[in-house]
């Protein structure tokens, strides 16, 4: 079938075959279809979506156009760990640690920050020395000895995803569930792992920001996990304010070792026991009741930041940091932001202090430009907290003042005052298994 | 605003602003904006369609995209005529010199034909030493001559429509009609005419297959011409069967000179007389009762057939086939194609018989393909006409018989013999102004 018939026939409706689909990631892969071809397919997909059938098959494709880690040299089941995305988010540098001290192997493959979103690559590499552009074998290496390693997307996995991403970026084709789906599990299948939790983050500060839409695409990725073999659960979280009490680099790496010292904020701790527990439960070491106490053990005895220890030193980084966390990049200057009555703090919107965090320079507008380590913002006030007019509800931390006025006017813009305690979200939303 | 969320607005279903097309269509000029976005929008356009203001706004900014025709200095009213494309649709030859007999002035430029519709151009060029590629100068000069003139379309027309016909035919994006009404009214807008009379044609030689496309697609076309300040009315005309007797270009030519002899087919003849009346009403130099008869007056006194004649020969031609259609192309060889039983003819196919002619070498696949202006078909019988087993239904003309097989069997696909008379459509199926 020629590729525009291909194309007139998602246009039209109807369901597009396996042989349709390999055609177009095939294509993609070679170059051979051209991307104004790829990018009206791609708006007709957005605009008709797809079954699970074709989302199976495009994944699957997708998965095929590159290599795959093969792990099975290494000892022990390997269970991967991804989110959608969010601000503050910080998890999986404390959630990999933990799980290998419970005896789970952590291949993480993790992206850079862009947008109002921060990337996990981003703030290890705040740790002076640390390294996250391994090789396979270097990864590999990596995980038999500490049981854990994150390391960025390597290009030879799954590059179908990589030039179809570029485009949907440029073509407004990104918001597509079944076109998300595909992306995401395509990556996460390519690193090998026996079995896979997913943070779906859901609000202000995740791509999803109604539940419905995180519970479809949390349906979907569970769903292509299952059918490619791999165990996969996804987990629901709240996303309308940022997760911790630090949006940054190093700032949030000081806040990932408090928590793995057991004196974490609660929200970013009880989000890591419960992911935590999943990755635990999926490995099949740990039945229900006993992966939470064991998770709990992991940082009680300080077996989880032993871990963490090892795994900067392993990664290249200054380990000292762990016990230390003033060798890490630090802001020059703060400048709070105070209430602007008194009440409670009702509303601090994720995306919105993502955007500050970035303008004082702690995330990246373009894929090409440079983070300060040491920038971003500590939250003193938390939703739901009382507070009187004039407390510091967060300070913002640069070295560079050109964004600063926006940075201010962006985080003014995230404080809600309520005169009433605002209703509450529960942080885990739902779980999808 | 950036193009991104121009693509994005039309996406989530809303209506773009002036300003966004205005931005879209001068990008598509001046090639800034990508293949990839434009085809990713006009994916958009198709599956959420367009408001009229929208359409209206497209079609002036296209329009207004390259040069516009001024017809000022001709006298006279002029009185475009615009096809939606159709098999053995010879109409405009037959029609331009019976209009220009009336006092009305015809500016006319045609396309060529491409996959099983046939192209105006092609039939004239049939004619030894008949020139298409005239200038502007050129073309005004021979409207001031002869009142009617035929040529193919200027490259300084409409140029943005160009490069969206080419993307929209390898994106699946060409079945909107919004984009199908601004891209033909884009066009004959800048022909410059005060008027503009419409053939939509609907069958299964058409591209609109059913009546409701075919007369929302009229609809769209006239509220445009109003919205321009250009008199235009809209006649919705069947195309389920070729239309006359002649298929092909040089064979058209002649059906086309016997027409205005009065010796033409019944249908065509038909077709012509209502289409050259709705010319020279809205030219305003006749009445709705004084029309029809000024156009029999123009065949019946030989009127019309001296500006054929005058026509011929002011675009280069030998004008000498007007009465002795032996000096235009033949083909060497004829294959009868017959009936396969006894009955009544109910079906001619119109899109297979096109794509047999073409077959034949009378039309083109690819743009750059030659045309064999002696081969074609004639139609010895008309649905609806009692035939029996063996009986002679089409005549195949070939110079080469390399598509002579494929051509046989699409013209046998395209019969269809029945026991009863078969239920008729009117040739007239309805009249939008």
């Amino acid at each position: 079938m020629s590729f525009v018939d291909v194309i007139a026939k998602k246009r039209d409706g109807h369901a597009l075959s396996r042989g349709d689909i390999d055609q177009f990631v095939q294509g993609i892969t070679a170059a051979q279809i051209p991307d104004y071809q790829a990018s009206a397919l791609l708006m007709a997909i957005v605009l008709r979506g797809m079954s699970d059938q074709e989302t199976f098959w495009l994944t699957d494709a997708m998965l095929h156009s590159g290599e795959r880690v093969d792990l099975s040299d290494i000892p022990g089941i390997k269970v991967g760990k991804h989110s959608t995305g969010g601000v503050g988010d910080k998890v999986s540098i404390v959630l990999a640690p933990i799980a290998a001290a419970c005896g789970v192997v952590v291949p993480k493959m993790s992206g850079r920050g862009l947008g109002h979103t921060g990337g996990t690559l981003d703030k290890l590499e705040a740790i002076p020395g640390f390294r996250t552009d391994l090789s396979i074998e270097q990864f590999k290496d990596v995980l038999r000895r500490t049981g854990a390693c994150i390391i960025g997307q390597s290009a030879s996995l799954a590059p179908a995803d990589k030039r179809l991403y570029a485009l949907r970026d440029v073509t407004a084709t990104v918001p597509s569930v079944p076109l998300i789906a595909a992306s995401v599990m395509s990556k996460k299948l390519a690193e090998g792992g026996n079995a896979l939790v997913l943070d779906v983050k859901c609000g202000h500060g995740a791509f999803m920001k109604a539940e419905p839409d995180a519970a479809a695409l949390a349906r979907l990725l569970v769903a292509i996990g299952a059918n490619s073999g791999v165990r996969t659960e996804a987990v629901i979280t709240n996303m309308d304010a940022p997760l911790g009490r630090a949006v940054g680099n190093a700032v949030e790496v000081v806040e990932c070792i408090e928590t793995l010292k057991g004196d974490g904020p609660p929200d970013l701790t009880a989000l890591v026991i419960v992911l935590a527990s999943r990755m635990l439960v999926l490995s099949g070491r740990f039945d229900e009741r006993g992966a939470e106490p064991a998770v709990r053990g992991a940082i009680a005895s300080g077996a989880a930041l032993d871990r963490l220890r090892a795994l900067v030193e392993a990664q290249g980084g200054d380990a000292r940091v762990v016990d230390d966390p003033g060798r890490l990049p630090r802001a020059a200057h703060r400048r709070p932001v105070a209430a602007p009555a008194g009440g409670y703090l009702a509303t601090l919107q994720a995306d919105l202090l993502g955007r500050a965090s970035m303008a004082l320079g702690a995330g990246r507008q373009r894929i090409e430009d440079r983070i300060d380590h040491g920038a971003g913002i500590l939250i003193a006030r938390k939703p739901g907290d009382p507070v009187r007019e004039g407390d510091t509800i967060l300070e913002l931390l640069y070295n560079d003042d050109r964004g600063l006025d926006e940075a201010a006017a962006l985080a003014g813009a995230a404080i809600r005052i309520a005169a009433e305690p605002p209703p509450m979200r529960p942080l885990v939303l739902g779980r999808v298994a």
